[in-house]
This record gives C-alpha cells, sequence and structure tokens, in this order.
C-alpha cells in the first residue's frame, strides 16, 4: 500500500479540463449523468471525513430555559417537551453530532404525554428528579438519577412523572436523523395511554440479575429485554471494577451497555456506554469511526477533541465527530468522573465501517491549539 | 394505533407561535440548541420519506457518450474511466438513487487499471464485450456478458479487458454515498498491480457448485466467498424455476444472489437480485423501505413508478426510490424479460429498518399519470 | 399421523422367522451384516426411552461417609476425594442420570488439589463450608454456600479451601459419561499449581452486573466469561421475580443461569437452572428429552416421578430421567423451596433433540403409585 | 502440561486398598453410592477411546444377499428391506461404527414403502438403479447413481421405484444409534403416503444453483433445503477443483456437502463429504474425534486405519473410528478415485468435542501390520 496521499498519483483522477471535454461533460449532464473523473476524488476520501465539528453544551447554560419550556408550552401542544440540541455543521438535519439527535426534556409532577412510536431508536439518561418513569410497549420502568432507559424502535412508548414526584429533566438520545437519511422513518400516535400490562419494573426484575434468565419466557426481538440500567447497579460495579482492573490507558474503565441476551448492543442502531476515569486520569487520544454524545455523569474534567480543549463539569454534554482525535481528562485528583455516552456503534460494526487508529506522538496526548 | 396522519392531533407538535416563544427561540439558538417542537412533525413524518425521484437511463442515449470517454482520456488519467448515472434530487452526493451509487465503465482490449480500494462496497453487472477480467484481493476472475461480479469492501481490485479481447462496458454499482454519509469511507492505492496468488476462477471453482464447499478451507470473511456468478449458471436456473414454482404476483421468478456460505446478502452493504418476469408478466405494486438500480438483462417492457411509465429495453438502467410505488411488466407475450437490480437491503435488514406494503387498490395496479 | 403404536401395522417390520430366513440371517452374519427387520422396531421406538431410573439420595444418609473420605484418603492420593451418585441402571458408565456424572467432594482447610483439565465439563453447586475456591484457567473464584460455579471444558482448573476456613463439600457436575460414550474425552495434568493472573474475583467483578460488560476486552470462549452465580444476588432475583412474575404452574419461578454474552447455557454441553417453588406450591407433570440432577438449596418438598413419591429437603439430590413424568412440590406452607439443577439441555436443543409433553389428565397430577 | 500419561503421579487417582477401604466401599454401595478414585483414570481417559474397529465391507460379497433380501420379503412386512452393516464392537446398539447406522436397501421397480419419520436424521447415497425417487415433507426427489439425498429428522419420509425403472439399491446411513443412547428418538407412521404439494425436484431447481436463492421463500427449518446434490454436478466440480487447488496431502480433494443457506453441515447431526483422490494419490494419515461411514463412489484404493489395510473399489463401504489413525490411497496411476463418506462431525462440533492431529513420523505414513 502506498502511504502517500496526494491526489497527483497512479489511482487518482487527474484529467485536465478542454474545450472538448467541456462539451462532453454538458452532453453528459443532459442525459442525468457525468464524468467520474470530475468527482472521484472528492467522494473517495482517502480517510473517513466528518461534516461534524466537536461542541460543548454547559448544563449551566441550557437548564433554566429548559425549565421555562414548561412555562411556556404544555406536553399536549408540544408533543414532546424538549430543547434540542444541534450541531454548527448539521443544522439541515437537527443532528448533535454526525446522524445522532439529542435533547433535554422536562416534565413536572402529574404530567404525562401519550404515547407513540417511530422507527427511530431512543434512549434517555436521566438527570435530575423523582419519580418519574417510562412505559414501553406496556411496561412501566421508574427511574431514578443516571439510570439509563432504552425505548427501541417501533416500541410504543410515553413518560411522566408521579404527582407526588419532582420535575424530572432527562437527556434523550434518538437516531432520527440516521433514519431519515436512510429514507426509512415512520410515526404513529397511540390512542390515549397503553395499558400497563405487567407490574412495575418487570423488565429489570427479569432480567436485571447477571447470570440469570427466565426459563419459561421466549425473548425474540432484536433488542435488549432489560429496560433500564440502575446507576444503584452500575456506579458500585464500575468502582469495584477500577480497583481489580488494569486500567485501560484511553478509555479508563469502559463498559457498555449490552443487551443480555447477546452480549451486544441494546438497541438495533444505538449503542451506550458508561466509562469511569480514575482521579488523576490522563487519557491517550484515539480517533474512530462512529459518532459519540457524551454526558458527565460525575466529577468533573476536560477532553481534548481535535487539538480543542473542552471542560465539563456533572450534567454538561458534549460530542466526539466521527474519526475525531479525542482523549480524556479527571480534573480532579481524588474523586473519580464518569462519563456516560450514546453512539452509533452498532451501524459502524453492522455494516463492516468500524475502524479506530491511536494517537502515537507526543506519549498519546495531543498538542492544544 | 391511530391511522389519521394529520398533524393536528395529540402527539404531533401544535405550538403556535408567540412573541415570547420567539425569543425564546433566539436564546436557544445562541446556545446551540433549539425547541423540539418547532422541527419535530418536520423530523418525524408518518411515513418513509425519500428524497430521490425515478429516473430512466437509456442505452440508447448514453452508449456513444461511454465509449467517446475511451477516446477522450486514459484509465491513468481517470482512474476510472466511468459515466455516472445521478439522479435529479441528489447530485449533491452524486447518487443515482439513495445513498447508491452507479455508473458505465469501458476498457478496451489491452488496457487495465491499477489496484485500489476503499470502505465502500462494489460490484459490476456485464453489459458487452469479451476477454474482461478482474481481479480481487489476488483473485483473477474472468466475465462475460450478464455475469455479476463482486469487489467486497476494503478488498484490492483492479480491471482490465485481454489484449485479445473486446471493448468490454460493465455496470458498475457502488454505495460511496452511504459510506460518506456515514463518516466511513477511506481509499488506498496499491503500489503497481496485484499478484495473482492463485489459478484463474479458483473462487467459483471452489464455490460455484450448490451444496459443496471445500473442507479444508477457512472463509472467514464478511462477503462472499465465490466472487462471480455466472450468467451462464444463473439463466438455466431462472428458466427452470419459471416452469416449476408458481409465479410471484409481484416479482414474477425473484432470485437474490447470496452468499453460500450464509444465504445471505453477497456483500456487507449491498445486496443484488436476479428476476424473470414470464412472458406477458403484468406485476402488482408494491413498495418498500431500500433504493434499487435496475438493469434490464434481457428483452423489454416496462414499470410503473409512483404512477409514472418508464419503458426499457435490454441493457436500460433505472432506479426505484425508497418507498415508491412500483410494479414490473413484461411488454412481450413470448418471451421473458430478465432484470438484475442491486440495492441497500443489507443496511435496511440490519437496522432493522425494512419494511413493505402491497398497492391492494385496483386489483393491484397503479393509475399512470 | 397414526397414533396407534401397535407393532402390528404398516410402517413397521412384522416379518415371521422361517427356516429359510433364518438361514439368511447366519449369512449375513457371518459378513459383519445383519436384516435389519429383525432389529428395527427394537432400534425405533415410538417416543423417547431411557435406560436410567429416578433415584433420591438423602443427605443425612451419605453426610457422614463423605466426610470420612477425607480421612480415609488424601487429596493428592484420589486425584479428588469425591463420593459419587450412580444410578441403579447406569453403573457401567457410572452417571447418575442419563449420561451425567454427580458426585460430592470434600476438602478440608489448608488442602487444595493440583490442576488439571478435561474435555468433559464441569460445575459445583457449594452446600457447606467457608473460604472454599476454585482457580480457573488462572481467575481464582472465591465462593459460599449455594453458589454455583463452572470449570468449562478443557479450562485447567484447582480447588482448594483457605487454611482459615472451614471444611468445604460441594456437588460436582460433570458430563465425562457422554463425552466418553462420544469417544472424544481427554485429560491432561498441569505441572504444579496454576499461576494467578487475575486480581480474586476479576470475572464476576467484570460480568456479575447485568446489562454492562467490558468494552474493552474480547471475549471469543465458548463459555461464560461469568464464572461464578452467588446465591446473594441469585436468591433475591428469585424472591423479587415470584412477586413480580405470573407463577408458572409447571416449574413455579424457573431461572436458567445463563451466559451474559449469549443469553444461551454457561457451557457448550451442559446448562443449570435455579427454581423457587412458592410456599404451598403444587407443580403440574409435564416430560420432556433430556436428563436432569437436582439439589435442594433450601426448603423442602417432594417430587413425583413416574408416579413414585421422593420427599426431599436441603442438600437432597434426586434425578429425573429423561421423558419421565415428574411434577414438584413445595411440601411447606409459608416457606418457599428452591431447586437447583444441572442436565444436558444444550445437547438436546443443539441436535434437535428437545421434545416436551404436558401431563393432561388428571387436572395435571400423576396418581402416586 | 505434562505429558506423561502414566497413572502413576499427581493428578491421577493412586489409592492402594485396604480393608478399611473395602468396607468403606460398601457401605457406599449400599446407598448408590461410590468413591470416585476407583473408577476415575478409568472414566477420565488420557485420550479420546473409540469402542469401535474398523471394518471393510466388500460389495461383491454383500451384492446378491441385500438382492435376495428382495425374495425373501416384501417392503410391508419388512418396513424397510435393508441389510445393515454391524461393527464387531457395537453389536448392542446396531452401529456401523461409533453411533452411526448404515445399510443396504434394495427397492424393486413399481415398490414403494409407506411412509415415517423419526427424531433420527437419515441419508442416501445411490449406488445402482434407474427410476428411484424419495418423498421429504411432499417434495418428490428423483435420483441417478452416485447422487446424495437427505431426509432430515422428523421429516415424512418414503421411498421407490418407477415401475418402468430398473431396481435401486443405495446405502442408508443415520444416527439411530446416537438419538437411541440419548434418549430421544421417536418413530411415527403416516396413514398412507404423502401427497406430493409442490413439483417433482423443486427443492434441487431452487436450492442447487450456487449463489442465488428464492427472494421470496422463507427457509427456517434447521437443515439444508436443498435434498438432493447431484453427481451430475459434483463430479465436474472435483474434477475442476483438482486442476485448480493445491492438493491437500491428507484428504486430497476434499468437499463437504453443505447447507446452502449456511455453509454447515446439512443436517443437524449428521454431515457428510465427498473427497477426490488423484490418480496415485498417496495420503498421509492423521486422526480426529468423530465417526466416519466411507463408500467409494469411483476407482479404487486402500486405506491404512490403525495400522491395518483394507482395500477398496467401487461400491465397498468402511469404516473409520473415531481417533483411529487412518490414511487414504488412490490404487491407480492413472484414474481418480472418489470417497463418499458421512460421519457425525455436527455433535463434535456443536459439542465443542472436535480435535484433531496429525502423524507425523515416517513422513506422515503409517507401518502396516
Amino acid at each position: 500500500m502506498n502511504e502517500n496521499h496526494s491526489d497527483d498519483q497512479i489511482g487518482r483522477a487527474r484529467v485536465q479540463d478542454t474545450p472538448a471535454l467541456e462539451a462532453y461533460y454538458k452532453e453528459l449532464e443532459k442525459l442525468g449523468a457525468g464524468a467520474l473523473w470530475t468527482v472521484a476524488n472528492d467522494i473517495e476520501p482517502w480517510e473517513p471525513r466528518s461534516s461534524s465539528v466537536p461542541m460543548l453544551w454547559k448544563y449551566d447554560d441550557l437548564r433554566d430555559l429548559v425549565v421555562k419550556s414548561s412555562e411556556l408550552v404544555t406536553p399536549e401542544q408540544a408533543g414532546r417537551r424538549v430543547v434540542y440540541l444541534v450541531n454548527d455543521k448539521r443544522k439541515d438535519v437537527s443532528a448533535a453530532v454526525g446522524w445522532l439527535y439529542t435533547g433535554i426534556q422536562v416534565t413536572r409532577p402529574g404530567e404525562s404525554t401519550s404515547a407513540h412510536r417511530h422507527k427511530a431508536s431512543a434512549l434517555r439518561f436521566i438527570m435530575e428528579g423523582e419519580g418519574g418513569y417510562t412505559v414501553v410497549n406496556g411496561n412501566k420502568i421508574t427511574f431514578e438519577v443516571n439510570d439509563f432507559v432504552i425505548t427501541p424502535n417501533s416500541a410504543w412508548h410515553e413518560h411522566g412523572v408521579d404527582v407526588n414526584g419532582k420535575t424530572c429533566i432527562w437527556q434523550d438520545g434518538l437516531d432520527i436523523p440516521l433514519v431519515n437519511a436512510l429514507e426509512a422513518n415512520d410515526y404513529a400516535v397511540y390512542d390515549g395511554k397503553q395499558s400497563i400490562d405487567v407490574p412495575v419494573n418487570n423488565s429489570p426484575i427479569n432480567y436485571g440479575t447477571a447470570g440469570i434468565i427466565p426459563a419459561d419466557k421466549i425473548w425474540d426481538e432484536p433488542f435488549s429485554p432489560l429496560f433500564k440500567f440502575s446507576w444503584s447497579k452500575v456506579y458500585p460495579a464500575l468502582i469495584e471494577a477500577s480497583k481489580s482492573n488494569e486500567i485501560n490507558p484511553v478509555d479508563g474503565v469502559f463498559m457498555h451497555y449490552c443487551n443480555p441476551m447477546t452480549g451486544g448492543h441494546v438497541m438495533q442502531t444505538m449503542g451506550a456506554s458508561i466509562q469511569l476515569l480514575p482521579a488523576g486520569f490522563s487519557g491517550k487520544a484515539h480517533k474512530h469511526t462512529g459518532s459519540f454524545v457524551y454526558q458527565c455523569a460525575k466529577g468533573k474534567g476536560y477532553s481534548i477533541i481535535n487539538g480543542q480543549r473542552y471542560d465539563w463539569a456533572a450534567r454538561d454534554i458534549f460530542c466526539v465527530p466521527s474519526w475525531a482525535w479525542h482523549e480524556h481528562h479527571n480534573a480532579s485528583d481524588n474523586e473519580e468522573a464518569c462519563l456516560f455516552s450514546f453512539n452509533d456503534l452498532p451501524v459502524m460494526e453492522k455494516l463492516g465501517l468500524y475502524q479506530e487508529k491511536d494517537f502515537v506522538e507526543n506519549n498519546g496526548h495531543q498538542e492544544v491549539q
């Protein structure tokens, strides 16, 4: 393989325009055609190329506006009362990064939405509040801060907060932009609210203990039967692992949320992860295909993304575009930091498009610009 | 489920602009955010929505221009000497339909290209000529008219025509637009030509007989080990099946090219099919997610796509966008017609996005506009 | 299908001996051959046929003898100091039922065995003691009463009890008889003890929390990466499920131990389950292919197996042969009973041999003989 | 690992009998128990151990007796008119080798059997005749000499010969002994003959061309949809491969019959292979777990099995037990020899029990005793 990435070499288009060629191109254009060599170098880049930029959304800036939405519109009017975060370069597709959408939803005690479903998949990471719940295909799931909850594609879902709870704020993650781009999205509204078919939290009761599954239930859906991943179980496991495992120099203690029936991603098109950066951790840089949206679940630190530093603390949200160099640092010397993230890795992996590369210069750390 | 597709109902965004809201939207915008309900109905369509239009490219119109390219540029200058076909609504991404690229490549006797590879997958359907060949990862494969040949993602490949052959013209199909959109494409040039590691056509010799595979070879690639699907075997099988099988009212005799190791699609991101429309066949309409590019391999007929009629004969190329109603008709009462097609069904299926719908009105036939 | 199970019908061998035939049989015999019709009805039974009988081993009877073994032989002499339980009809293959072996192993504080491995798979269910541990492929796993531990096929393993612990007694389950019958068993001794490569209990630390797995470890073994299934997690989950789930009329609350990477059985050839029979539970009878060995982990009750009643309490062991009618009853009206079991279901399922049948007469309960 | 296979070492049972122990053993026996160390070394062999011996059945010896059966009994009386071949050491289970059954069936023109089914799987390799057919789940399949045909487990099947055909003789292969040993066999007779649901040979018409499968049929059975593997296609493919491939020094040109939907074995419990030994081929020895029954389909040669030479010609049948050294030789210097074989490799592979070993001494060739 030739590592020279110049377009002035055999194997790349190197045709000079001539009057004859220009006339030829016009003839082609009339027929809905073109000469490949006029676009080839552009549509066949040497390396993966993202159209997104890294961005950081500080919760301190956003929180008031999020809460204010609950005064301006009702869930009935809004469908869902959400402030969505949009990448400066992806406004045309309402994406936070790549083909991933994210938003912050607020629900007040006693409020609930009607049910709907769509081909896009959805997930939530809980930021604030008490008494929140979601109903997925007739299964009511209650949640608490830092719990991770899924609402898979084409599953009926609705959310609410108990009348005796406290205002709940959570992050939504969806792949609406991807499913729209793939020209496959759809939408349906449920006639009223779903009937609750099984006892509350039946899903985590049956699938929430590692290594046992109900012997007399058949699960044949293409997503995880475990709908809630409780922080009360996940966080102690991270702490335990941070004591037992060798720390990954790039990612610290890095766990994927997984489907207990497959060991694979929780949904067909989006994955999610939780990672712990030990006190003082200074991660090395790498890049990979696939887009990531992060939320700091605990602690504080900063990430260097393509040479720019982004400082984050609990509840801040930031994104890393495909093939962008990135490294994560814990800013504290005595407290661990935890990062939740979601991604489109299932798409990359299933389509054979995943690749990664370590940053080898400078002991693995980028120069900050 | 409520089948009413009006946006004026519970579950859809129905917020009226007010001065307070407009001020609010400006505040959000400054922070890289927005109110979901201002875009929700647009980004959550009721049904799959394609940005492509149906198109037909007549070979009679294009052939001279394709051949002319061989006088205007050399393969060395052009990289590949290809006239590509572009959808009127997808010029920004150089796609023929959806995220699929197609082009017509011409190679003269004695010409050959240098080798390269990319994350996008590629396939060819042979239209004219003699003595053509492709080299895939060191395997030389010769081909003839109506043969179907694959060059999977990240496989080194190069093409040529024997000095004693006749000018070869073939259709290329790639998913360059998709892999670019997914921000995962790459490109590498080989330093010269590949060395030929195994005897010519070793792949079809080993994997080209149904029901036997080499017991002492391990195949662990995510694509078909059978690189060539010979018309000399495929066509008689179609004829036999047309006599033995009940004819599918939508698709006639419809076969997927498949990976003999999995029964699945030949490559990770693109599938291909061959279908025979018996003499006088008048197919019923349906629609589905996933984009298709067709080439007529034999005979003549027409397709009704979203109510427009497109007449095709051998070597004509046309496309059907995602979720477009379409039906195929054989225009002859005594000769069968054969349609080759390629598609992005592997993407739809792996991501859980495939759905289809039959056209039930009017005995399954659209009104032609 | 004809439900008449008489051999006197078309489709069964019904040949009467004649002098000519008897002469013919002798000729065949000389050539290492025979006439199929002389054995067909015998080797093609109408229904699955087991050569085992139901048996119950009372721990009260056995415990003293098990402990006594620790006075009679050392682990060094015995290899492993185990009292094995043998079915009256399977003494030739040392099986407790079908092709499953089980035994009771005793290890005193400070004792440990040398490491070995074999193609047969092994598992343990802990009955008594403190400070016990196993080492599997360099992973040290500590265990407590009612923990379930696996030592998969061809994994190096050794066991011991801390010098400060208490004498440990556990049940071993292996498929030695099966792997011998399949003519595939082997055995190797490790030169001394294994080196401990990772921190104690690293396996349950990494794979013991439902719904998360290490993102940076690759697991490609054909068995569970979770080697210990702790009673301290399993029992509360059973209790929770017994409150949330509809109780299965045959099996109560019935959970399979599973591989968290697949949702399937923990090892390639043996599965294991834990079930809770609620207070007063009176299970209905069914039968299925596959052999089961049970140990009562908690409470007391009885099982009716092929019409015979077997009363069991904590630590008693009993077996149910393939295709034997069986039903389980909790003998207490206010305490739940728990049954651990292991089985050869992976074999039945992978080979397409599993089938089951409910006992429909008499409201699902057998007559006790 | 310690390669010393003596039982006089740590890790093996080395207990000397004493009066106290003998008394102890008697106490255990009364309780249905025993001391593991009294049987451990026997039930845990160092290497796989087969209870079968190699055997060769010469067709010249058997053919007359096979034909004679058609004079002695009718298909109606016999169920199936078959001479079965039985291993000298496996008479108790009617097996030819290991857990595999084989027999030679004869059917005269105009004869046909009634339909039945069983949990055991079955296959046929055609030896002589014209006009033979089988009906599998309503699919009528005609066959010719050297065709390979499957009748998967639990599929209804029946056989016959057209009234205008010639007496057909074929080899049956079944895993009746295995399924009996696994206590899972069953049997049912069909009430009369099956109705033929689809045109003759519809299965090979749809699935018999490599690389294409019907796009509009769903196949969800755990066995191959291709029921017949025609010699007219297989043999030319073997010849082509023998010219293109490097010849395997152990197996010559070695192909597995496979399920075109999976690339795996044709049925759940039995596999089959066809191999070509080029003229003058002198194969090297190896051994592996899994039992094989061979039939010479063409040519002549000999095999050395565990140091004994067995000479075979077309239609002769021989067996190789699990873990027996074996090597195959073509006795002709100008004609290829072809060996059909069937085996229990699916069982070995699915249960993780397959292993193999090359014979490295003496340039890979055994000394003949």
